[in-house]
Order: structure tokens, then C-alpha cells, then sequence
């Protein structure tokens, strides 16, 4: 085919480039190398190095997305910089975020408390000892107010680590709103709301996965109507990574949870296509950098295929893995705090050459407690230094062609294939995670990678290598125990203060619903407007469908 | 061509990889990614997409070297982690070093004062102020006894930052060798030596070109005979590129100072091919990631060619260039010192991405003051964090094949040559700085980098962007007004103790040879080995020779 590659140039340049183009122009007119070499937006392979190129590259912002979701990516605009933050009471976060909008932050993303994730209020005795420890304690609509007390949704995007209460959060949300005058259509952002990932590596259910899987697809059902900008999930291979996983098994599993959130709202009666480009992703980056850029290269070229070919999407958007990246917590070391800067700069660099939407880069303190404000600040920093000094944000998906780069993607690619066939022989990801197999796969990984570590096959440097006697503490930040005292007043006064008659029909009318068919999302949000918190409201779910109990591995 | 590359990759195994794996092995038997995928020594385009690759890129270790000097580069052992250091006093500086050592550092760098660097001992009153400053003040023979105690010569290599008295110190290090019953020819280490880029861009300057070559090749026939392996220069684009060079600029005004080097050796009587193999080079590492790694890729098949095509080089180590590199401190910044431990692992990954064989990294409060050893440790840290954590010396050349890179390569390796070929019409290096292009030239690009951070084209991250108003100060490394009075002291003493008349005699020989055209060293060796001190040796030869002036920039 002669001329193929400049012919597919133009006609991409017609249907993607100049809509993208006309709708928002690039950071700049041009850029240049020190040496005032002019940088391309996208380089090409000649048609004579071209071979298989269309196939298994194609164009940014086109099928199969390898080379990114967007055809002038970062020269457009740079990912959103998030940093996951929350901690105490709502008061004190929404103070942290105001400092990071204040630093240059573009997106919040909200860390919960334990509490608040496994659908327990501050006052419950089982939160005794945790309110307010990893997250922030949102009990109910009251707390959500002042958490965003000051932050004009819609001038924000939002992300929230929640997985099991993730209607009931994303209710809060929606009310918060409403009484900015903001309406729903206009609110952007993320609920994890990724269960399975919970089963398989965090821990953080409550129900089993039947009633789990309904809760989420009525998510998805309400979005899709009154959220339209919003990312209904965000599956996770995070956590599965921080499990011990490979990178292979991350895009596996992860794509595998995938496919069973895709056929459980095929299965509740939605269209692919309608609920498709809602989807969002949620990857780790970890320490071997060119690996982790091609993960990411790979993972977005097999859900492509996987969107196109086994379940039908027809919209281009439905088969765009976009995904949120935040650098590997557990390759942090307590040991010489200051080499975790080192280390997330490299995390960081790989997410962006890997073509991330958006980025949290741990803060160098974060293997010890919770991130001083200055370690976060250099850890937005990290984030800004790599968009506006380094200059690898100027081309579209500059390590493409790489023989080393394109070889370990499509590696990748075929070994996470393999794994989703494996997983479809057992009967898709539930089954697989019912069965232990997916649990047993990480802890197999995770033991090798510790043995390497043990035998120092794995140097982890200041840890079994290059260390030193440490005498310095750095300065740590710890949650009061007064929060959880503060926070149990508070909401003693509101169970005063509200009408109680009305809460209590919201929770009956919930209970009602919760054993039909019909969508759970608008009795949630009247619960949470009456000012029901978020442990009655899950506990009156609880009485209806009960609890998850894990599987014993064996 | 049917099977070229497969062809040639048989023949590159039997002539290079086979006899560098029997000399020694690489560091792993098989280097694996977390997803157990097998990582490859070399990754190659396939017959059909490997239009040009054979002229262009060919294989490690292979004329033109674009992939690198070696056949396996760090799959057989990591590049020198080499710290430059100094300061105070010869004893401070030696417990700097087995610092260094101890935390894992793989060879010296030695940072020399201000007097010193421009032939003056401590105790001339032109040194006042200035001893022990920016580097250590070794006047004699016994400072450098001190400097270098308890660290065996034949153990380690050491670089020294010395260029108008390279002669001198070299001498001093030989000697100390010699005390030490470590013979010359077991040596191994470097003087930069490079007086060019001293006239262009650094200014420790002492006499005027013509003598200040002689002096150069001078060393230059000695090494080749009684020092085997002592890298004979560092032709240095370190410094034009800290002056405000481009890299193209960087590339092009090394290898013009290279050509200059090796003209005049080969005027003095010399064989390329008998000191061809003993240059080496320095460069740096700034910003724009990708753009520098393109640099040290074109940097070295530019100069192949060179030596081939233009001096007619035979051996292959003549046309290798080798290169320590120095993260770029320009492009540090006193506010939120914390970040440029970001900004100096992203400039370090590039030197590594770019093949450099030793690396120094700046220390984070190199912009504000001498670095701490805190900041020292750290900026160690990041070499081995690259090394050994991020995986990306377990291939060679990961960026080999990358549109973009190969791009750049191409195009930075015309401008150079471009560059070349106008300092060639001027009537080369030497009539270029003595008619003020080359500094000319590099003003202005300097002058257009400048505005572009005025005007925020170029943003730097802390100073023309997220500015925070800063109140902590961190620990600074100052050095003592002491210093200077002790080094006086101490050289009083040595000018009482040392035979006078012996001294004065082998001044004497030196002035009388400076006049003729006999190799100097063996001359100035004797000097230093009767305890003439730097400054003495220094101002015999500007008696013969005069000092350099530089010529009215307009």
C-alpha cells in the first residue's frame, strides 16, 4: 500500500485533528527544543519502517487508542493534576484542599475514612479508633457541605475513592450541588464505585456481589441520564498492583472486573454505547518505567478491541480506556524518606509517557503517616516540573516506535489476553474471584517479588542496600483523637436537629426498593437530603441483602 | 537485502558481544520485568521496517556507536557514579570522599578552588578570599598526599577538574601514585585538560592559546606512552552549555574544540590512532528530556565520523565518544530547593537514557551554597534509584527506534554538523573564539532562553510560576575563613622544610624547556616531586609565556 501511512495522516487529520482543533486550540502555537528543533504533534514511522504500524498503532485518538485517547493530548492541555487528600474532619480537608487549589491543583480527589467507606458513622462503636485516620469522616450531607464549602462544583472536577456507599456519597454530591445551584448535568467527576477490586484486594464491601453488582449499574443507569459528564466507575487495577500483582496481571484483572461491570448492565438492560464512554480506569505506576508505559499502551489498545469486538460498541468513545494514575504507595520506603522524591519523579514521568488523564504523585512522607504540606507540595511539584520544565508533554506519545517499547506492549498485551481467556474458562471475573483463582494468581507475585527482595535479586535502594544509620525523624503529621470526639457532637446535634419522621420514611421507602428492580439512585438521594447518614442508610440496605464474607484460600 | 539485519546482528555477536561477555559478564544472567517478560539485550527493527538502520543506528559497541560504546552498556555494569567534590581543606575533602565510598559512590571527582584552577597557591595575595571556596586548595605535592590518604589509586578512578595547570596536578596525582607503589601505568582517571571551552565559557584561563596546546599534547605524548589508561581531556560542553548554549550549540562547539585537539596533536607528531582512544568528553544534562538524550546519540555518531571520515582513524576506540556527564546546575533554583531533586533525577535519567558512562548529579542546594551531605546522599541516591529500581539499564538504548528520539537525533546531528562546517570557514575553533563567534553565538542563545522565561514562555516551576512565599532556610554548608589561614600555615611550613635549592633547580629546567619544543611533563614532575608548588610552577612558565587576554566581545 503505497502512500498508506500519509493517506491515513490525512483522513485522520480531517475527522480527528481539526474537530479537536477548532474545539480547543494547543498550549501553543509551537514548540521548540532548546536548539529550536520545531516538535512535531505526531511522529510517524516512513512508509517503508511502516509495517503493522495502522494495525497496532494507528492514530492518537482513534482505534485502537494505542498511542492515546486524544489526537493533540498533552499539547492541548496537560492531564488533570489530582492529588487523593482527606484526612480528620471535614473542616481540616476542605482547608488541604483549598491549599492545593491555592498551589495549582487542577482536580480534588477525596480520600474517606475507613468508616465512611465501609458504611459505618462516626458514632458507631465499630469506628471507634478509625474516624478521621486515612480519610476524611463524612457522615452524612451536613459533612459533605463543609467539605466543599467555598469550591464552586462547577468550576471542579471531583474524584472519590468510594466503593461500597458510593451512591450515597455520589447523592451527597448531587445535594451539595443542588444547593449551589449547580444542577447535575453540569457536575464532573468519579466515583470509584469498583466492588470487585474490593473483593479481590482492598477489602473495603459490605454487601455480597449480587446486590453489590445492582447498586453499581444503577449508578450507571442514573448517570447516564442525569450525570452525563460524570465517570460512573473508575475500575481499579490500583490496588490489585499494590496487592503485589505484576503489571500484567494489574491489566488484567482489572480489564477482567471490567468486562463483568459491562455485562451486568448489558444484563440490567443498558446499551453499550450509552454507558460505554462513562467507564473510567484507575492504574498504578510503579517502579520499571519503560514496562509501565507500555502497561498503559496496552491496556488501552486490548479494551479497545475488547469494547469493539466482544460486546459491539460502535461509538469510538465506548472503546477509550481513559484512566487515572497514582504512583505506587508500597515501592515508598520509610528508610530516607527524601529518595520517595526520586522515586515518584520517575513514577510520574511513566504515567505521563503512558498518556495519563489524570495523576496523583505520592508525597515522600506517605510511608510514614499522613503527607505534610509541604511534602505534597513538592509532590504537585513533581507533576509540574515534568509538564512545564521537561518538555515531554510537547509530542503525542513520544516513545511510539521504540523497538524496546513496542515489543514490551505488545508482550504485555498477549499476557493479559491471556489471563482474560483463562478467566472467561472459569466463568468470568466473579466466578474467578469466588473461587480464589484471581487472589492466589497476586499472592504468587507477590511472594516472588518479596523472595527477589529477600535475596536481594531486587535491590531496594536504602532498604537491603545503601543504607545507613537514620537518626532524623522527619516532621509527621497525626489525626487528634479529638476529631472523632468533634465529630460525634456534631452528629449527635444533628440527629436533634432534624425531622426525624422523614427520615425514617426515606430509609422505609429505600428498604422497599432495595428488594425490587427499580433504581435505587433517587431514594438515596431523598434519604440523604432528609439528612439520614451514611450508616443508616447502609444499614437499612444491610437488613435487606445482608453481608459479604470472603472465600477461605486455600 | 534479505536478512541484513540478522546477518549483521551474527557478526556483531562474534566480533563484539562474544569477546566482551567472555571478558566479563553482565550483571544478571536474565533481566526480567515484574510480568516475568524476558528483557532482551537488544531490541532491533525487523527486516521490514529496518529501512536505514544499519547506516544509521548499526549495532552497540560498532562504528557509528549511535546505540553506544559498549555491547551490552549497563547489562554488563552500571556507568561510574562519580561525584564531583571539594572544598576547604585537602583533610575535609578526603573525608568527603570516603563519604562518598562508603555510601556507594564507584569513583572521585575532584572540585578544585578558584586559585588553584588559575595557577596560585593559597598564600598569593591574588588568592585572598577565595581558598578553599568553590573547591579544594592544593598548593603542593603534600596536599594532594593528604587528599588522596587511605584511598588506594589503584582501586579507584579520579577525575580532576583542572584545566590551564592540568600538567601540574596530573603530575602531583602520578606522584602520589608513586608513594604509594602504584605504578602510572595502572592509573586510571582524567584531567579535563580542555583550555578551549575555558576561553569560551568558563574563564580559568592561564596562558595564551598556543603554549596552553602545547601543553595539552604535551600530556597528551606522555599518557599515551606512561599512562595507558588516564583519559588525556574532557573536551567539555558542560560549561558552554551552562553558559546558555542550546544543545545542538552544546554538540557542535565540543566536537569543533575535539577537532582543534586533535589538529594539534596531530601537528606535534602524534598518530590519531595512538591517542585517539584516550579523549573523552563531558557533557550535560538539562531539561528537555528527550532532547538530550537525542543530544548524546548524535553527539556520537557525529564524532565517529569524524575521526573516520575526516582524521582517518582506523581502530574503532578512536572513534568512540565517551562521556561523563553533570546534571545541568543552571537549571537548578534557590526556591523550593526540594524541587530539583526532581528536576535532577529527570535531567540524570537522560544521561542514562543517552548512554553517558559517568554521571554526576547535583545536589539539591547546589543553587544556594555548598552541598550538605545530606543533599550529597541524596543526589547519590537518585543515580542508584535509576540503577537499580526503574530498570532502565537492563537494555541497551531503550529509546533506539522511537520516531520521535531518531528524529531528533537526526536533526540535532545536522545542526552540529552545520555548526561545524561555518567554525571549518572561519579557520576553526581557535580563530572562532579568538574572533568571538562561538561566544557570540552563545550569548545569543542564552539572550533568547533568558526571555523566554521573562516572558513566561518557558516556565520554571518556583520561580516564574507556583511561587509560594518561602521562610525556612535550609542547612547551608559554608566554608570557614580558617580554611585559608591553616593552608597558609601549613604551606609556610613546607616552603621552611623542603630543599630550596633543589626546588629552584627544577624551575629552573622547566622555564628552560618551556622555551624549546620537548615534552614538558617529566619536567614538571620533577618539580612537584621537590615540592614546588602549584603557584611556583605556574608563574616559571608565564615568565616564558605570558597570559591569556580575551579578545572585546562586540
Amino acid at each position: 500500500m503505497v502512500n498508506s501511512i500519509t493517506k491515513n495522516k490525512e483522513i485522520w487529520r480531517e475527522r480527528k485533528l481539526n474537530p479537536a482543533l477548532a474545539h480547543a486550540p494547543e498550549r501553543q502555537e509551537k514548540f521548540v527544543t532548546t536548539s529550536e528543533i520545531e516538535i512535531e504533534r505526531l511522529y510517524l514511522p516512513t512508509e517503508e519502517t511502516a509495517d503493522g504500524y495502522l494495525d497496532r498503532l494507528g492514530f492518537p485518538g482513534e482505534y485502537p487508542f494505542t498511542r492515546g485517547v486524544q489526537p493533540t493530548m498533552y499539547r492541548g492541555r496537560f492531564w488533570t493534576m489530582r492529588q487523593y487528600a482527606g484526612f480528620g474532619s471535614a473542616e481540616e480537608t476542605n482547608q488541604r484542599f483549598k491549599y492545593l487549589l491555592d498551589q495549582g491543583q487542577t482536580g480534588l480527589s477525596v480520600a474517606f475514612d475507613l468508616p465512611t467507606q465501609i458504611g459505618y458513622d462516626a458514632d458507631d462503636p465499630l469506628a471507634e479508633g478509625e474516624v478521621g485516620k486515612v480519610g476524611v469522616s463524612i457522615s452524612s450531607l451536613e459533612d459533605m457541605e463543609t467539605l466543599l464549602d467555598g469550591i464552586p462544583l462547577d468550576k471542579v472536577s471531583t474524584s472519590m475513592t468510594i466503593n461500597a456507599p458510593a451512591s450515597v456519597l455520589l447523592a451527597m454530591y448531587i445535594a451539595v450541588g443542588n444547593k449551589q445551584g449547580v444542577p447535575p448535568e453540569k457536575l464532573r467527576g468519579t466515583v470509584q464505585n469498583d466492588i470487585l477490586k474490593e473483593y479481590i484486594a482492598r477489602g473495603t464491601y459490605i454487601f455480597p456481589p449480587k446486590p453489590s453488582m445492582r447498586l453499581i449499574t444503577d449508578i450507571m443507569g442514573h448517570c447516564r441520564v442525569c450525570l452525563p459528564h460524570w465517570n460512573v466507575i473508575s475500575i481499579s487495577g490500583y490496588h490489585i498492583r499494590e496487592a503485589g500483582s505484576s503489571a500484567a496481571q494489574e491489566i488484567a484483572f482489572t480489564l477482567a472486573n471490567g468486562i463483568a461491570y459491562v455485562q451486568a448492565a448489558l444484563d440490567a438492560g443498558l446499551d453499550v454505547d450509552e454507558f460505554g464512554g462513562q467507564l473510567s480506569f484507575f492504574f498504578n505506576a510503579h517502579n520499571n518505567l519503560f514496562e509501565e508505559v507500555a502497561k498503559f499502551r496496552a491496556a488501552r489498545r486490548l479494551w479497545a478491541k475488547i469494547m469493539r469486538e466482544r460486546f459491539g460498541a460502535k461509538r469510538e468513545k465506548s472503546c477509550m480506556l481513559r484512566f487515572h494514575t497514582q504512583t505506587g504507595g508500597s515501592t515508598l520506603t520509610a528508610q530516607q524518606p527524601m529518595n520517595n522524591v526520586v522515586r515518584v519523579a520517575m513514577q510520574a514521568l511513566a504515567a505521563v509517557l503512558g498518556g495519563t488523564q489524570s495523576l496523583h504523585t505520592n508525597s515522600m512522607d506517605e510511608a510514614l503517616a499522613l503527607p505534610t504540606e509541604e511534602a505534597v507540595q513538592v509532590a504537585l511539584r513533581t507533576q509540574q516540573i515534568i509538564a512545564y520544565e521537561s518538555g515531554v508533554a510537547d509530542t503525542v506519545d513520544p516513545l511510539a516506535g521504540s523497538y524496546f517499547v513496542e515489543d514490551l506492549t505488545d508482550q504485555l498485551e498477549a499476557k493479559a489476553a491471556a489471563y482474560l481467556a483463562r478467566i472467561d474458562e472459569v466463568g468470568g471475573a466473579l466466578a474467578a474471584i469466588e473461587q480464589g483463582y484471581i487472589q492466589r494468581e497476586i499472592q504468587e507475585s507477590a511472594y516472588r517479588y518479596q523472595r527477589a527482595i529477600e535475596r536481594k535479586q531486587n535491590v531496594i535502594v536504602g532498604v537491603n542496600k545503601f543504607t545507613v544509620k537514620e537518626e532524623t525523624q522527619p516532621e509527621l503529621l497525626r489525626v487528634d483523637e479529638s476529631v472523632a470526639q468533634k465529630q460525634r457532637e456534631r452528629l449527635t446535634a444533628l440527629r436533634q436537629r432534624r425531622d426525624q419522621a422523614a427520615v425514617q420514611q426515606t430509609l422505609d421507602n429505600l428498604k422497599k426498593t432495595a428488594g425490587s428492580s427499580e433504581n435505587l439512585m433517587p431514594f438515596i438521594l431523598a434519604a440523604v437530603e432528609a439528612y439520614a447518614t451514611t450508616g443508616e442508610i447502609c444499614h437499612a440496605l444491610r437488613k435487606v441483602w445482608g453481608e459479604y464474607r470472603p472465600p477461605v484460600l486455600l
